[in-house]
C-alpha cells in the first residue's frame, strides 16, 4: 500500500465525475492525501496546475494509501486556463470571497449541481488553491460557482486533502441510497409480534409461578410495562430464543433452590 | 498558532455537542488533528481512553492547528466504561461490523439523532477506534447504535481525524441553515426586468444603428435569442451598467471610424 507500485483497487471509475484540479499545490503529501480522499468518495480525475516542486513526486505516492491509480493518471497544466479548457462547469472551493458577483452554493448543493451535470453529459471541474493563500481572484474569475461549506465560522481551517475530502463525501452522498438507519440483523431477523407475545406469556406464566406478580391490583400495570420495553427496541428472534433459555434457567434454579 | 500556550478562538461550546471518545489512539498526532476537526464541526469534548504514548503529548497541541481549548479540556479515562458512564446514548463509529444485532445508521442520520438528542438534554457520545485496529467487539457492545459512512466501497481507507471530520461536518450541517445556493452580489443587487429591459433597449437600437439587425426577417428571433442569453443568468445592475458603457464605447468606436 506504499510506494508507487501496485496501490490499491480503488473501483470503477466515474465516467462524468467531477475533475479535481490542485491549483498550484505547494506539498507533494498533500497531493496524495487529496488522491485518497478523492477514491474514499469516487472521484478519479486529477489535474494539477503547476505544482510548486514540480511531478511527478515519489512522496504523493506514499501519502496516498493506495490510491496510485489517480496519482498515475494525474496530468500537469501550466495554468488554471489550461486545466479547465475541456469542461464545461468549474466551480472553485473558497473559504470567505469578497467584493465578487457569483452564486456560491454549499458542498451538498454543489454535489447535487454536479451529479446533474454529470447526468447531462457535461464534463465537471472542482478548483482547490494552495495551501496557503488559497485561490487568487483570476483563479475565482475562471470559476462558474463557488463553492462555501457550512462549518464552525470561528474555526474554518480545513487543510487540502480534508477540503477535498468534504467535496468527495458530499459527490458520494448525492446519490447514495443508504437508508440513514437501519436495523443490522445479520443471521437473524426482527421477532414478529406473535414470537413477542409467546416470549411475553412465557415470562408471564412464570412470573406469577414465583409469586413477582402476586398484587392483583398492580399486576396489570406490571405486565403492560414489561410489554412496553420489549414492544420498544426491535428485538431479534435470536434474542427471544436467549432471553426464553434466562427465563428458564432463572425459574428452574429458583424451583431447586425452593426443593 | 502552535506550540501549547495560546491558540485560537474556537468560538462558543455547545453545552449538548456529542463527545468525541478516541479509543487507545495511538499517535498523538492524531489526537491533534482530530482536535481541529472537532472545531471545524463545533465539537468540544474530546475524552481519551488509554491512549498509547500517555497523556499530555506536546505533539498534540502542534497538531491541532490553534484547536488548544479542546485539548486542553480533554480528559483521560482507563476504560470505555469509564468514558461512556455519565452519557445517555453512544455511537460507535465502524466500518464493517460482523455478527452483530444493532441499529446502523449513516453518518447523517447519526447526526439527526444526535441533535435531536441534544435537544432533549441527553449527552452523548462518539466512539472512535484505535487507528490500525478500529474498534474491537467489547467497544462496540458498549455503543447502542453504530455509524457506518456510506463511501466508495472499494476506498474506505480514512484517517482518524478524517473520520472525525466528517461527523462533525454533519453535526454542523444537521442544523445549518445556509441555502444551498446563492448569489452573492455584495454591493449591488440583481438587476429588476425593468433595468434589464432599458439595457436591452438601449443595445437593441445600437445593433439597429449599425446595422447589425438589418435583415427584417431574421430581427425578432435575433433579438429574442440575446433577450434569452440575459435573462438565464442573474445579471446585477452592476454590470448591467458595465455593460451599457460597453455598448456605448463600441458604438462610439464604430461612429468614429466612420466619420
Amino acid at each position: 500500500m506504499t510506494g508507487r507500485d501496485g496501490g490499491a483497487d480503488i473501483g470503477p471509475i466515474g465516467e462524468n465525475s467531477p475533475v479535481v484540479i490542485l491549483v498550484r499545490p505547494q506539498l507533494a503529501e498533500n497531493v496524495g492525501t487529496t488522491a485518497r480522499a478523492m477514491a474514499n468518495g469516487g472521484l478519479f480525475h486529477l489535474r494539477l496546475v503547476a505544482p510548486r516542486d514540480g511531478w511527478p513526486q515519489e512522496r504523493a505516492w506514499y501519502a496516498s494509501s493506495g490510491a496510485h491509480r489517480i496519482l498515475d493518471a494525474a496530468t500537469v497544466h501550466d495554468s488554471v486556463d489550461d486545466a479547465v479548457a475541456d469542461l464545461h462547469r468549474v466551480m472553485a472551493t473558497c473559504p470567505r470571497p469578497r467584493h465578487i458577483v457569483k452564486t456560491v452554493m454549499t458542498a451538498r448543493g454543489a454535489a447535487a449541481e454536479l451529479r446533474a451535470s454529470a447526468n447531462c453529459g457535461l464534463r465537471t471541474g472542482l478548483l482547490f488553491g494552495p495551501e496557503r493563500a488559497g485561490l487568487d481572484n483570476e483563479d475565482m474569475a475562471r470559476a462558474d460557482t463557488l463553492i462555501r461549506y457550512p462549518l464552525n465560522p470561528d474555526f474554518m481551517s480545513l487543510n487540502l486533502a480534508q477540503a477535498v475530502l468534504i467535496m468527495a463525501y458530499e459527490w458520494w452522498m448525492a446519490c447514495d441510497e443508504t437508508p440513514p438507519r437501519e436495523l443490522m440483523t445479520n443471521e437473524t431477523h426482527v421477532a414478529t409480534k406473535g414470537e413477542l407475545e409467546n416470549f411475553l406469556g412465557h415470562l408471564t406464566r412464570d412470573l406469577d409461578e414465583c409469586g413477582f406478580l402476586r398484587n392483583e391490583q398492580k399486576r396489570p400495570g406490571m405486565v403492560r410495562n414489561l410489554r412496553h420495553l420489549f414492544e420498544r427496541g426491535e428485538v431479534t428472534e435470536q434474542e427471544l430464543r436467549t432471553l426464553h433459555g434466562v427465563v428458564t434457567e432463572l425459574s428452574r434454579g429458583r424451583k431447586a433452590r425452593q426443593q
